[in-house]
């Protein structure tokens, strides 16, 4: 008898009949013999409707009182979901975070959980009950209702998977798993079997929008098997796991891309110690997230420096980089957001030579210019032109044999 | 400096404006020096939302699942006001039932509170904050939301203001108080200043719509002094109080009426022990609530029996008493759906004989045929054809000097 975790998002619970068909899926895994903990997020756009109420409160409504409004979504799920359960026979309960509870700190709106306590939870499952818990939400020390931010109910549930030791945590969402690249422009791309917990963190941050990079790093730090896939049909998915022999025969396992950055490059600046830091403390102190930045050795004791943000932030961003450009002599300061991240990621690079070099060769046979480039360990980035993002995604995903008529070719 | 605790409901909470114009009246009390507790319902609209979505769930949808997601409707509002407070610099605090606590009973969808522990609201009190409490709900003593069944915010605002020891418990409405009738059918209907706790739960249960029931008893067992007024003006409200010596020399305080009720009859049953019982047992079995109770002295040891019921009730009320009376030998059952029960309340009949005489008096003036009678301590009611309704309303509010133009006649 195993115990299994099942997350489903706001898509899969969107309506009362879709509510009905998570119903009986859950029915029929407990029926197998499982002890079952749900985790729900709210209807799809409730969450929405309830951000925009507090938003016309005032100008920062984040805090405590918003968290008390915007966690209410997932409360209704969860009743109306342990509702049908108990009309179809199954039995169930809800758990609101506090009823767990998922103590958390007291960070308002993006809380991190501290503590699970899982005798509530153990004591119905003990039962046969089903546990219908509360994504995003949890309580304080002091009782104040939190919320874990965006995409937090995974979190909530691979915590629980965690805390409660379960033998599983499965994450339901409209696709069928984690693919070697979009399918919408390589229409061969295929249902990865299994990703490493680094991949899939590579993955996730880098544009894959299947699960929220929280949960991935709480689930590798805690060695928590994660199945990603389909509420909507019994397909397989993609299990997130430790990484293991199988996967370093793999060289690169996806191939993703994110055009939501735009690029800033600051020219000829004076390389002296600290202009790194009078560059980026501001943008930090604006709230502006800055991901790749790349520094170019210097010629006659100057340096380019070129770095990306979200295009949300560019115009705000380019405003201040032109203010500090002056004050630290920088010959000219541009902008770019007509650009596209594309990356190639795979537990297995750590151990072949040469991914780079077939990267960037299959690129310039195309003709595509690679405006910076960035790397880790599993993975490697190229900024290019927003017009190539397609093609680059297509010739790399052939290049390193993703496809599905590419499967047992050499990777 | 008092303490005040007022309640706002639905249609006073109903968009962001109004719980704007909420804020503004509550941080206006606080800034007059007083210590403010507000209980707020769901926007309007919002529990019936909820309602039909547990409607869609199951057959029977009340029980504890119900409650947690009927109650998320009050946890929206109360959020929302503390945000507005917050934003005009009136420090604010919302509080879930749970959160108070307020201890209810576990009968899910009609709890009964238990007990209120003050020294979570009170420690905010002191320190100026305003406390903002989600009506309607509380929790049970195993954690388990509950809510209080509609309408029950009047009652978590009475309770607060008993358990606090408030000096008064303002519930603001969209009428601006208890009138001596209905205003759409006697332009010169008056509003009172005062009313005493018994006139008002006579009022309130004859079909005057301003407050609860409920809370007008828990206000009379606690003497909790109630303004009844309105969250759209500043004009001053209705008084619900202890009876004290001014409202003695009123005879009659109010003319209400209820369209809402069927009378059945059951004709020329034996007069025998026990027959009563064996008619109404099954009615109770099935749910079905009996108003008014009307038996004749007998003839030929023959008596008739005459009750009132819900129109809602009335088809099922009647198919069950015809079964039942084949049983006992009733000679015929007949019901009239159109019917209405007028009827007039004062504490001052008590010390005034000769009142029931003018009512019936006025009434057969008119022509108006009185087929049922009741009275009680400080009330008399008449069930007439339901199409005299506004007239007995017009001609019982004239006879007892209630409008506006004859205040300072005999009463």
């Amino acid at each position: 008898m195993a115990l299994i975790v099942q997350k489903y998002g706001g898509t899969s619970v969107g309506n009362i009949e879709r509510i009905k068909n998570v119903a009986k899926r859950v029915a029929r895994t407990r029926s197998q013999g499982n002890r079952v903990v749900v985790v729900l997020s709210a209807m799809s756009g409730e969450t929405n409707r309830l951000v925009a109420l507090t938003n016309e409160c005032g100008e920062f409504p984040v805090g405590r009182e918003y968290d008390a409004v915007v966690s209410t979504g997932e409360q209704v799920t969860i009743g109306l979901l342990a509702l049908i359960l108990g009309e179809m026979g199954c039995q169930a309960r809800s758990f609101m975070g506090h009823q767990v509870p998922i103590i958390t700190d007291s960070r308002f709106g993006s809380a991190r959980i501290e503590e699970i306590k899982p005798d509530n939870l153990m004591r119905e499952l003990d039962k046969g009950v089903v546990a219908v818990v509360a994504g995003f939400q949890g309580v304080d020390t002091d009782g104040n209702i939190t919320t874990l931010g965006r995409g937090g109910s995974d979190t909530t549930a691979v915590a629980l998977a965690a805390a409660l030791k379960a033998d599983l945590c499965e994450i339901y969402t409209d696709v069928e798993g984690v693919y070697t690249t979009d399918p919408n422009i390589c229409t061969d791309a295929r249902k990865l079997e299994k990703v490493s917990y680094d991949e899939m963190l590579e993955m996730a941050s880098l544009g894959a929008k299947v699960l929220q990079t929280r949960s991935v790093e709480f689930a590798k730090k805690y060695d928590v098997p994660v199945m990603v896939r389909s509420s909507f049909n019994d397909a397989p998915g993609t299990l997130v796991c430790k990484e293991d022999e199988d996967m370093e025969k793999v060289v690169v396992s996806g191939v993703t891309y994110n055009k939501d950055e735009a690029k800033i490059s600051v020219l000829r600046v004076p390389d002296r110690p600290g202009i790194a830091a009078l560059l980026f403390k501001p943008l930090t102190e604006a709230g502006i997230n800055v991901d790749m930045i790349v520094q170019n050795i210097s010629h006659d004791s100057h340096t380019d420096m070129t770095f990306t943000v979200t295009k949300t932030d560019y115009k705000r961003a380019l405003k201040l980089v032109k203010e500090i450009g002056d004050k630290i002599e920088a010959k000219e300061v541009v902008g770019d957001p007509n650009i596209a991240k594309v990356s190639i990621v795979g537990a297995g690079m750590r151990s072949h030579a040469g991914v780079a070099s077939r990267m960037f060769e299959v690129l310039a046979q195309e003709g595509i210019n690679i405006m910076m480039i960035s790397t880790s360990e599993i993975k490697i980035s190229c900024v290019v032109d927003i017009k190539y993002t397609e093609l680059a995604v297509r010739v790399l995903h052939k290049e390193f044999g993703l496809g599905k008529d590419d499967i047992g070719e050499e990777k």
